[in-house]
């Protein structure tokens, strides 16, 4: 989808919404809209009876070059102030009277602040709340993001199986850390997707174990769990390893945690609820039992979220949504089991949702690995 | 300082501000009063009439362990709904009336969620706007933090010395990140405070140039901005080296830049405003002619910004700011000067305000390098 298509669709979704503007200032919906990828600006459209929307770029005079050479289908506009503040005095020049803006977005300083620099007699019918709307629109990837989403997907794969050959006991997670990132930049990531999690023995039972100096044991889980960023767009996955020989307790909650993943990502497809997929992986972890309760007592989050520019995006794969699948949307299946004071198990595949499944994006095994 | 001694002056800052309660939901606001470093959370502060502030750390079933074990001093709730949400309720429930909110870090869909959580004769009154009240507490680092501050900018310091022994005509500014941040990994960065920038050739005119795929040049700049985070703490520094003989120009420009970057850390004091400070560096360069104009026409943003827990703290030092500076602020002195399409120069150091001067933080050489 060409940008030119992309802002067009969102400033008639904005005047669905009746908003005559669009104010975007979340960055990523900016660059998604633009092509321009600073750390400062706000983007206006505007959706004329007909033909192309007109986009106007504000941003600071550290990025005058860059958000010309990027941004080249809009006008860039050079401000001295805050952006968003130079987006609205834009707008009371332009004559516009009603401009949507995201609230889950915008914080209630910034608002407030957009208002006070419009003349008073625009301050009250101006900014309507639109919500994400621009992150919705972004939820279903095109031909190009996809291509993009594949290769940095395929990336984590390779990531694995070289980072297989680099553990063993004793190494800190940090260093298993550093050997994955290390990797990932010399193959090309321009940054990793999230603070890359290694959580070794005992820590595998925190879902968010961010690698630490703690050591790999001799005998134990090592969950690992990180992306990599290419061209913007991040990937996601997740493998737990054995390190030495396991117990059967370790073994069957891994075989539990694969087949509850196995059925999430084959219960994925075009119309499919996001809380039917949640309940696909959870129901095989609830029918399996544990101690005298199911092992979903000890599955404490929902089973995925959608990927792209950002890590997490929507839909969000939980207990009770009914937000629809849809084709080009991409999205994390990632059941778990924790055991505090014990041990943990996740496995994370990012699927491409299609009209009649899902594509697995992260083809790494996720047989039963013993290192 | 102790997390109890924080969490009174915020509490009672925020009952100055007529707020019988405070809730915080900045991430690094969380962390700074409560130790809690997960990504979900959202923090209520009470202030009884003497004794220790009451704290309670609301977060969710991925964080059960690891919020007991950080927030020792706090009541942990691990709830099933969102952490601001269930904090809104147990204000309800604990007959909160006035409760204050930081307006620049809370959206305008997040207030709307939190009025509709509690009762109807609740929702007028209940959330008064502070600012951030707590980030600016953060601005002034006590002793502890200080001291991590130091060790995260000598590791800075120390990588850029071994980052020199790399780099060489050819290697891409990809390559240079790579061997740096593997090499912070290796040190004990839990992480690099911002992406990195290595800017090399016409490239260095980009002020926010993260490194690319282009290749170091035989001749020219090459301008490496980074920092790593240790403990939570960011490090900050830029050093602009040259590829080859220079030309007389480059030189010149350098030896501009680095008089008012000195200017500029001269100029740091307690009493001092952060727009003296601006000004200190700003004078340097415009008394500097080129091509008939003043120098600073070419440094097109503020002269820094405090460093802690976040890369981007106040206080700001740029232009007509009138913020005074405080012994324990730890800002950054960054001028540079940007010519497009031909190179740019930049070099920061992140000092320490003390009762008479600055520390210099980053020690590293300043003098002209060539490779």
């Amino acid at each position: 989808m060409s940008l030119t298509v992309r802002r067009r669709r969102a400033a008639d979704t904005a005047k669905a919404a009746a908003a005559d503007a669009l104010l975007v200032t979340h960055l990523p919906d900016v660059r998604w809209l633009s092509g321009f990828t600073g750390s400062n600006a706000a983007l206006v459209l505007l959706a004329p009876k007909s033909g192309a929307a007109k986009a106007v770029l504000f941003t600071d005079g550290r990025y005058t070059a860059q958000a010309k050479a990027e941004a080249a289908g809009a006008r860039v506009v050079i401000a001295q102030k805050n952006a968003a503040v130079a987006a609205c005095e834009w707008l009371a020049e332009a004559k516009i009277k009603r401009c949507g803006f995201d609230d889950g977005n915008t914080t209630v300083a910034a608002l407030k602040q957009m208002r006070e620099s419009l003349p008073a007699k625009l301050r009250r019918q101006m900014f309507q709340p639109v919500g994400a709307l621009v992150s919705e629109l972004r939820w279903i990837k095109d031909y190009d993001e996809i291509a993009t989403m594949r290769r940095a997907a395929a990336l984590g794969c390779r990531l694995f199986e070289e980072i297989l050959g680099v553990m063993e006991p004793g190494m800190s997670e940090d260093t298993v850390a550093a050997e994955l990132e290390y990797r990932a930049r010399l193959q090309g990531a321009e940054a990793m997707s999230f603070p890359t999690i290694v959580a070794s023995g005992q820590r595998s039972a925190l879902p968010h174990g961010k690698a630490s100096a703690a050591k790999l044991p001799k005998r134990g889980f090592v969950t690992l769990d990180f992306g990599v960023v290419l061209d913007g767009y991040c990937s996601d996955m997740t493998r737990t390893v054995h390190m030495g020989r396991a117990t059967g307790e370790e073994r069957a909650v891994y075989e539990a945690v694969l087949s509850a993943q196995e059925a999430g990502v084959a219960a994925v497809r075009a119309g499919a609820t996001s809380g039917e997929v949640d309940e696909a992986a959870r129901g095989v972890l609830r029918a399996t039992k544990y101690k005298g309760h199911g092992l979903d007592k000890w599955f404490t989050h929902s089973t995925g979220h959608g990927v792209g520019l950002e890590i997490h995006e929507g839909p969000r794969l939980a207990a009770k949504q009914n937000q629809q699948l849809k084709p080009g949307m991409v999205v994390t299946i990632e059941p778990g089991v924790y055991m505090p004071g014990k041990f943990g198990v996740r496995i994370e595949d990012m699927v491409l949702v299609t009209p009649r499944g899902a594509e697995i994006l992260t083809p790494s095994t996720k047989a039963w690995i013993e290192l």
